[in-house]
């Protein structure tokens, strides 16, 4: 649910949407040494969500997810993945959605559309933490950063969606070299080594790593960045396009 | 579609079902060093398309899915991996399915809930040939295995379905160890590579294959095959459990 919440409220059969899917999106960065997720709260309840949204009738799934994350993050480029599709029965429970309703005075009746069992289509986006805005909407009254080590209860499964896109991918790792998503354009050997390290949780040697890293054939080294002693200066390194 | 055809022509509004959302299975199994898939064919209309279904109101996604593959192959014990969601409105083509319901004499308006957008789940699934009954059911009279190499035009996009489906086993072939599913319940080294060849589309070493695979440490050598001159008896081999 996202900007259409004002129009919801009024369009109680969904009007203009897919019926009975959503889209859930688990925004990773990757700041401080941690990577960490963008999670919506709800004005006045404060249940914590995914962000998240639906599927016009026009509309591909792909782009629905893509202009999801991009009105969260006000991002136009994005990395996007769909990892999981979450269709058990048991996730349909209209409890936390009628709270917010009714915390927000939303008109709504049982049969109200987003009262209904959804099926929801789980993507992961990797982005570039230093280039986010993030920008919760009308029903929102926050939108912000949690490290993966401090995330509160989500509503619904999103805690079990989170689970599953981190696995995703730490899988996708070396296969898809994905992991230059989270990078800021130009970075140090070190600082991919950290990124790798939080992502999959394990410890490299240095040199192995750099070793690895380059007989990839992924990376370009740019020049060095001039902190310090010059000699003590690391290679910045960016990746080929 | 499939058991509920039937319903579904005295159920013009897809009551008991998730609206707009489907299944297709591409169905693998592995036979006479070749890699099939297990296509229907729809009465009268000779049109082809892979197995599908659609999910309960009160029905998880993954057991509708388990369900629709059982339906087609008579198994009980299925290998399943959900691999993509086929969400673009360009899928969105109503006339194929006219054609069928015209060839079937069924009553259908242009609002019947199949000739409605559908996004579909796409699952694919490993199979024992062996071990296969391919079962139609009452609107198609052909449910039968076809190489790889010589799929018919199928309806919409099932052919880009297949096509991700095969990416999709190539790329979990390593990381999932998924392909003992293929393989009876014993088998030789050679065939083994056999699969693994077929699925990869890629030749190997003899000796570096067996290197690699008793590596991973999940065969077990149980006998010599008895045929011809013991000597020459290749040992036989069956997946850890």
């Amino acid at each position: 649910m996202t900007e259409q919440s004002k129009k919801n409220e009024s369009n109680p059969a969904g009007e203009g949407f897919m019926p009975g899917l959503a889209i859930d999106a688990v925004i990773f960065g990757f700041h401080d040494h941690q990577l960490k997720v963008l999670l919506m709260e709800y004005k006045r309840s404060k249940i914590f969500a995914l962000p998240g949204g639906f599927i016009r009738k026009e509309e591909d799934l792909n782009s629905a997810a893509y202009r999801v994350v991009s009105e969260r993050t006000g991002l136009q480029n994005i990395y996007l993945e769909q990892f999981y599709v979450f269709g058990d029965y048991a996730r349909f429970d209209p409890s936390p959605m009628k709270t917010i309703m009714q915390a927000n005075e939303f008109a709504h009746d049982d049969d109200h559309w987003l009262l209904q069992r959804f099926i929801s289509v789980g993507y992961y986006a990797l982005v570039d933490f230093t280039k986010v805005t993030p920008l919760p909407d009308k029903i929102f009254d926050g939108c912000n950063w949690y490290p993966l080590s401090d995330v509160p209860n989500l509503m619904q499964d999103h805690n079990q969606i989170i689970k599953k896109a981190l696995e995703s991918l730490q899988s996708d790792l070396d296969r898809k070299l994905v992991a230059f998503n989270l990078m800021p354009g130009e970075f140090t050997m070190n600082e991919l080594q950290g990124l790798y390290e939080t992502i999959l949780g394990a410890k490299f040697l240095r040199s192995a790593f750099q070793r690895k890293m380059l007989s990839l054939g992924i990376l370009e080294r740019i020049a060095k960045r001039m902190s310090g002693g010059a000699h003590k200066a690391p290679y910045l390194y960016k990746f080929r396009s």
